[in-house]
This record gives structure tokens, C-alpha cells and sequence, in this order.
């Protein structure tokens, strides 16, 4: 019953006539042809935005060749992301994943603004199918940005800008951070601390979260009882000694993540403290690169990259198709994996 | 003078017709556009390669729409590629270099051949302008396969096959070792063996070389004095076993990589020698990630990753601007950066 001239859905002639160029021309210019001349793409695809116009994806596919590569966009400070262990996880799972479905992956960096125009550039000159995303600082504009392209976009945790509407397939890390500290009272601590992310980062704000609720649960107090260490091993070290200095009797940590974990054990030993008899301490990732090689080896919140980068994957899948999976947001669960240091 | 029928130079025309198609048709499919089948699309590269067909760079440049995208190509078991420092350095380097020009980075990891034919179909897609390769390992067929491709492409270190004809930056890895061993020499260190790496490797190859050169200039022994520790920490630690087994009395090593140096201080702890009272060590690459953090610090041949990449992204614009460099190999000096372990 729709007419091709419903205001509802903008077809390609409407687009051509609101950019001022014939079909032919808007047609070449959304399907990234070449003989388009810069200003006539740039009205096209303005108008295409304005109008909201989306073409059909099941007729695209027949005239727009895929490419059969996939992005892996990892928005992070440059000098962050190759030393994160999580990270270079998701990039060796992401690739195994993606090459055992046949599809090309491209690991993209954006460090800081300045990447993102060239970034988004490249994703819409209709060189991939799609794009995977990590995009986890408030105040990031990459998320945003995204949301203008029309290329279908999974992000990994939830992003720290705009993650309103977007697929995402993240960890249940409120849930996580209670299971850590719930699991510190059972083994009858009572003076508490955590070493958090930076809460810049939502899944730093949920671990947060989780550990207040189960001492809040308990009547435990919280107050004063948090320092963020960055989610680094130094950043982890350095508040670790700090929360002794206020705290000298405390006789468990929480901390957000593996590699603080790793800097939490540091200031203890430091400091003369051992664990878990003196210092129970949880981590955060249980990342194996890391929780086996501590001393004492790392009780930690279990997640596991290879699953949620498998998720994405296919929730992408069903974007490229031109399918809709629901809901949007979707949510691993994590377990406790415990081991000497609790 | 030259014809444009000339059999020296074959053109558009000529690839047509071998192929069968209309002139229009092999433009188009030279040209990675779309309204072109399949079977059209195979039969004119196939006769571009037949005939050697290669178009005016200078105006190819006018039709064809450059994706601001460099290709970073990482061949490398997946395993191995995200813990080896070295790469580490090479992608953060490359992504700030090529970031700085305006172009955007595209890291492919290539894991085993199966990865090829998927890779080189991307790269012939006319999605990236060119690509930066590092491809070390002897028998690895994509230095052949990238040969056949349009895109220009700049190796970084000799590659283990076909090396001939390619645009290659190297560092001078048997200067570098023949450096080290006569700083051991010249230490007045009289028994010394090395820790090579993996002999399907050029740098590994040319290392053992340096060495064997050094130490033949002083008359001293070489026969059975070298075992390979395959570039890894726990590599480097079982090949200092076996040559402490075979040469109790050996006071020096040359390790040809950092990481396997820190897998021979491990053995020659275990085994109660002191560095550099019993014996001195002296690795490879000047990675500044380890050779500090190593107790003692590491004397170390000193390269730049920095240079290399800023090296190969230089000739790599040229290629892309339709220039032809010389020589087409080129090899950066290194130098030996000293300290305690010596």
C-alpha cells in the first residue's frame, strides 16, 4: 500500500532531486562509483542523511559488491591499546573468528579526535561490510559519528558516549563486581576496599557499582573506600598505597581489573602484607596471561573475549544481511574463578 | 616514438582484446568498478598479467580515487604476532607515521596460508593505496602472491621468499652481530656461543652469520656453539640449557634477540652464574621494554623500529605517486647500545 512517494521512506529519486543531481549520478554516488565529481557525492549524501534515506539492504546487495572485510576499531589512547592485555585478546579472537567465517579483518586505531574524520572517511568509501567496535571513553565522539554512516556497527561493552540505540554486546559487570565482593565477605572480611577503573569508563562505573550494592547489602561501609587506578598495574600500585595510608587496617581489595590486580599485590607485598592471610584480593578479566603468573595465583571475575567477540560477529552478520536482531543490548554473563589470593 | 601498438608497452587495447571484452569493459574492471561479471572481471586481470599490463601511474591517478588507506601486513603466526614486541612497536609506529601523513592504517594479520588468497582479493579491491609488509619466514608464499598484485608494496626486513626485485628496508643485522661479538671479544671473553634465532629467518640467518664472521676474524671456535632459541623468553632459556651443557665453561653469549636474552639470564641464574662476573650477554634489538627492566641491564644492538617504518612509508608514497626509487634495497645502520650485562 506504501507509495514510492511516501514521506515515511525517501526513495533514491527523492534523494536525487533534493541533491539536485539526476538518479543516475545519486545512484553512482551512494554506491561509491567512480565519474562523480566531490560536490555532487557530498550533496548526495547529504541529502541521503537529511532524508533519512536507507535503501533497500536485500536490492543493495545485488548491485553493491561486498567486500568481505569487517573492522575492528579500537578507540583508545595510542599508547594504551597495545599494551592492554584485553585488547590484543579481542584482536586475536576477532581475527580467528572472522577468518574462520572467510571475512578479511581490519584492525583500525582511532588515539584521539583528530583520527576520526579520516576513520569514518574510510568506513564510508564502501570498503567494508561492517565495523566492530571499542569505543569505552566518556566524551568520545566516535560512537556519535558512527551513528551518521551507513555501515552497520556492533559495539563491544558499552560505549562511553551516545550508546543509546546501538547494538552492543557487553559484559554483566555490576553482577561481576558483586559476585567479587560478596565473595570477600563470605570468606569473613569486613574492612573492604576497591582499586576501580577510570570512571570515565562505563564498565569501570558498573564494577563500581556492583561492589558498593554488596557491601550496601551487607552494612558495610563505603565511604572513602575507592581509588582508581587507571585500569594499569602502576596506576593499580599506586592506589593501593594509598587506600593503606587511609585504611592501614583493611583486609580485602576488590580491583576492576587483572593488571591492577597485579599492582595491588605489588603495594602489599611492599608494604610487608601477606595474601590472602593478612590481604584477600579479586581481580577483574581473569585473564590467563596474567592470573596464573601471580603470587599467589589471582582469584578473579571470569569473563571470556572469545564469546563476546563471537556475539558480535554474528549480530554484525545479521545487520550486513540487513536483518534486525533483537534486543540491542545484550549481556554476557560472568562467573568467579577462585584461587589462592582469597 | 614508442607506438602505442608497440609489443614492449601493451595498452588498454591490447588487454581488451586478449581478454575478449570491450575496451570500456576492461577499463571498468581495471578500475574496481561495478556493472562488471565476473568471468569479465577474471579474464582481463588475467590478461593484464599475461601481457605485463601495467597503466600510466600518473594518469591512473586522475581516474582512479585514491583511499587515503595503507595496508600494515603482519605474516606471522597469530600466536606469535601480538607478543612479540617487536610488531608491537612496528604498528604503533606505523599507525602514528602514517596518522601524521593523513593516511589510515589497515593492520592485516596473515596466519597461514589459507589467509593469502582472502588477503591479496582486498588488497586488489582498490581499497588501499598500497601496503607495508612484514613477511619473515622462508617458504611464506605471500611475497610472491603480493607480486602479482598492482598495489605497490615496501617490506620491512628481507622477506623469506622470492626477495628479489622487492622494495625492501632492512637493518644491517650481520654488521649488528658482527658489533656484538667483537665487544665481547674485545671484553676479552674467550669462549663465547649464541643463542640464535630461527634459521628459516633471514634476520636470524644474517645474525648467525655476523657472529660466525667475528669470531672467524679472531681465530676463535665456532663449531657447535650456536642453538636456536626460535625468538621467544622460553625459546632463548632451553637453548641456554643445551649450550651449558655442551660449554660449562663458555663466559659469553650472544643472544640475536632481546626477549630470548632474558630467557638466557633465566638459565644462567638457575645454573648460580653471575652476569657479567661469570659470564656476559648480549642480545638484540634494543627493545627498551626489556633490556631496562632486566637485571642486569641488557647490552643490546640497537635498532630503530621508528626509522624503518618512517623508511618504508616514504619509499611506499613515492610507489604511489608513480615514482621508482633506487636502490630498491635499502639497509639502516644499527649500533651497540652498551650496559651491564657486558
Amino acid at each position: 500500500m506504501a507509495s514510492s512517494m511516501s514521506a515515511e521512506r525517501p526513495t533514491l529519486e527523492d534523494v536525487a532531486a533534493y541533491a539536485g543531481v539526476s538518479r543516475s549520478t545519486a545512484s553512482r554516488a551512494l554506491n561509491e562509483e567512480s565519474y562523480v565529481s566531490p560536490r555532487a557525492r557530498e550533496a548526495v549524501l547529504a541529502a541521503a542523511r537529511d532524508l533519512g534515506y536507507s535503501p533497500n539492504q536485500a536490492a543493495r546487495s545485488l548491485v553493491t559488491k561486498r567486500t568481505g572485510a569487517v573492522a575492528l576499531i579500537l578507540s583508545e589512547p595510542e599508547s594504551k591499546v597495545l599494551n592492554d592485555p584485553y585488547f590484543l585478546m579481542v584482536m586475536r579472537e576477532a581475527f580467528r573468528a572472522l577468518a574462520d567465517g572467510g571475512a578479511q579483518m581490519l584492525v583500525m586505531f582511532v588515539d584521539n579526535r583528530d583520527d576520526i574524520p579520516r576513520t569514518t572517511r574510510f568506513l564510508e568509501g564502501g570498503h567494508v561490510d561492517g565495523a566492530l567496535v571499542f569505543a569505552p571513553h566518556a566524551g568520545d565522539p566516535l560512537p556519535t559519528a558512527l551513528k551518521l554512516l551507513r555501515v552497520p556497527v556492533v559495539f563491544g561493552g558499552r560505549p562511553g558516549t551516545a550508546s543509546r540505540g546501538l547494538y552492543t554486546v557487553d559484559y554483566d559487570n555490576v553482577g561481576g563486581a558483586h559476585l567479587a565482593a560478596t565473595h570477600l565477605i563470605q570468606r569473613h572480611r569486613r574492612n573492604i576496599v576497591t582499586v576501580c577503573g577510570p570512571q570515565d569508563h562505563p564498565a569501570a562505573q558498573d564494577r563500581l557499582l556492583g561492589w558498593q550494592k554488596a557491601l550496601a547489602e551487607h552494612g558495610m561501609p563505603i565511604d572513602d573506600r575507592a581509588e582508581s587506578g587507571d585500569f594499569t598495574q602502576t596506576g593499580g600500585e599506586a592506589a593501593m598505597t594509598r587506600l593503606l595510608e587511609r585504611h592501614p587496617d583493611l583486609d580485602a581489595v576488590f580491583a576492576a581489573s587483572d593488571p591492577m590486580a597485579a599492582g595491588v599485590l605489588q603495594a602489599l607485598r611492599a608494604h610487608g602484607l601477606r595474601v590472602p592471610d593478612d590481604v584477600a584480593v579479586v581481580g577483574f578479566d581473569d585473564n590467563p596471561s596474567i592470573v596464573h603468573t601471580l603470587k599467589p595465583p589471582l582469584t578473579s571475575v571470569h569473563q571470556e573475549p572469545a564469546a563476546q567477540v563471537r556475539h558480535m560477529i554474528t549480530i554484525l552478520q545479521c545487520l550486513i544481511a540487513g536483518d534486525a536482531p533483537t534486543p540491542k543490548r545484550q549481556v554476557l554473563p560472568v562467573s568467579l574463578a577462585i584461587r589462592d589470593s582469597t
